[in-house]
């Protein structure tokens, strides 16, 4: 029985995760589930689709994907399922959530439309596909129906992708990326990856939020750095984080969603 | 080993319903524990029996219900456990919770009252019967024990029962319900049912809240509406919800739990 | 395969226990993992350490205890595993967490620092062990490795303890202890325990805070006193707690965390 990994904007406040997972317990007893979350903010496909991605390196290789962020028009959207490379299937609706998560995983080999009904749960309602459609497709993948029985095969390169916020290089040498989320900590989870920054831990930096200008360093930790320094780290995503050692950076420099953050090489500072 | 159904007012800001898992960790290894929710508000009998009620349509055939909502005054209430229809146990506290899934899983067979404290957990805290009686004796029917086994057995009739907000049909055509569930999105739950309106999908009809009078319209679905308009829509429970699309209802109209709802067909409203 | 018993601080907002558990998931396949709970506050080690030592009375006698709070110092602690003389093992850092519990479990027997870096997930980020090293070592205990394959072993009167907040015996009889928690009904959880009153169920007592005196009552269960009555109850910790029935004490008498609370026997006081 393979392991189904469950990714939603239900939030834990009603029983909407609760259903699903009674779905899956009937169709694939003993099957687990892990969450990945629940909490994406709703219907933000992009957010779903980078924490998606990136779960994909720490789940088991044979996993079921179970992700279901609503796509606010579900009527004229797909659902898909669909397996990657690595043998791992991913079931959701046809919004660009999949696919980055597919390419993680090798890419997908073979996608098709749940067009037979013979494994919804009945009747289907208008407001909640996640119970009645893509659960239980999970959980018959889950216990070993072939993909193919599923419904209608179709060509994974026709599966809807979305554009991540990217980075953009200024000839002066800055990089330019976009804050895509802030933590409870207020730290800044940048477009930008580690790999985009061709400096040395330790290398002194400006920021640019607005119209201001800062001095920031780029270290390997916050142990690196003092309390109230303004750092860029690495996180848990191997992403670039803006970040005030022991302080709230968001709070401090007025961070918000989609702001666009310029860093760039500097000078040692003059000492204080 | 049977799968255990959760359903609480415990939250998740504790360990309360960790010790409970624990507690049935041991007594009943590898027995999966499907989480319906944890997020009943405090003492409200009525919305988890009505949650619950529903999520049976849901859960495994042979499910052990674990179903603690705190009486309030459970030193005067007996703890129960029941044996229903289909099969799936029932746990709980005789406070109304248990008898309306019981009549939805076909009816209540056999019950006893949980007098044996031989599967008890030792000491049994006066704060925390979910932990120290419920889960343990959920574990060992989910285990293989006899009901019998448990305490004495009751009539399955005299076990408490709860009346459910229903509705009312006014002589000119007006059916007047209850709200009994306001959603994140300002949905308003309706305590009509979808078959309680005798109406084709698309007629229109007239809200009165209060002494206001408004128009809407009964749709199948979000999508058979324009952004911002009023509408009446089958939710996920085969309820009737009182709803904006794309707006938020229980705002718009300063909606609050147990407030009637008249809906009553109307003509075709002068295009505007 | 042992079950995982996991405690931390990362909520559930974001996915950071859905990776620990993708990890677990692909190491020990089928594994159980009971959430004690992930809602410890930041930072909070003796929070936890008290929930986790309390937890223990609760959890599988073969759990494998998976306990991360974050340190804040991460890369000047050690990272340990240990086992309990009833055979359950202990991971996370050496911050004071582990060591109450392993007390509770009987003392701690043998003890390692996870030096060998075969049991974890590569890349290890900066940012977060508990799913690069903690989470696969823990499956990894739970999937039968020895102990001793983990690193170097250690002298377990080497790990870090921690103080729990006590109480003091005052010459004149009165009992004070510190408001240790505070739960979403206003009840002050202090670090007194039950045993430490010597009185009888029903005994008038007299409460100081700050320096107000008021009237209560030591009482079994809150089913004996009225509502609006000002409490002190054995919670389901075993601990003392100070409420008023029905009604919420830390908004009543501003009780805030770490408060010194005085309890002392008094005379039954004067009909009103």
């Amino acid at each position: 029985m393979r392991p189904i990994c469950f990714i939603s904007d239900y939030g834990l406040a009603g029983e909407l995760v609760g259903s699903c997972k009674g779905v899956i317990a009937g169709i694939a007893p003993g099957a687990s589930v892990v969450d990945i979350t629940h909490s994406i903010p709703g219907f933000d496909v992009v957010r779903a689709a980078e924490i998606l991605r990136h779960a994909t390196r720490y789940m088991p290789k044979d996993a079921v994907y179970l992700a279901v962020i609503d796509p606010g028009d579900k009527f004229t959207r797909r659902a898909l399922a669909a397996q990657a490379q690595n043998g791992a299937y991913l079931v959701g609706p046809d919004n660009g959530l999949l696919a980055p998560a597919g390419e993680a995983l090798g890419g997908i080999v073979r996608a098709v439309s749940l067009t037979n009904d013979r494994y919804y749960v009945k009747p289907v309602s208008n407001a909640f596909h996640g119970r009645d459609i893509f659960s239980p497709v999970a959980a018959h993948l889950a216990a070993g129906v072939d993909l193919e029985d599923l419904g209608e095969e179709i060509a994974p390169a026709s599966m809807s992708t979305i554009d991540f916020p990217g980075v953009r290089r200024e000839p002066g040498g800055g990089l330019v990326s976009e804050i895509i989320d802030i933590d409870r900590f207020g730290n800044a989870r940048l477009s930008a990856m580690h790999e985009d920054l061709d400096l040395r831990y330790g290398s002194p930096l400006e920021i640019k939020v607005r119209d201001d200008i800062m001095n920031a360093r780029y270290v390997e930790t916050f142990g690196a750095s003092k309390a109230g320094d303004l750092v860029v780290v690495p996180d848990s995503h191997w992403r670039l984080s803006l970040a005030v050692n022991k302080g709230n950076a968001a709070r401090a420099l007025l961070l918000s969603l989609r702001d666009e953050i310029r860093i760039e090489p500097s000078e040692e500072p003059a000492p204080r």
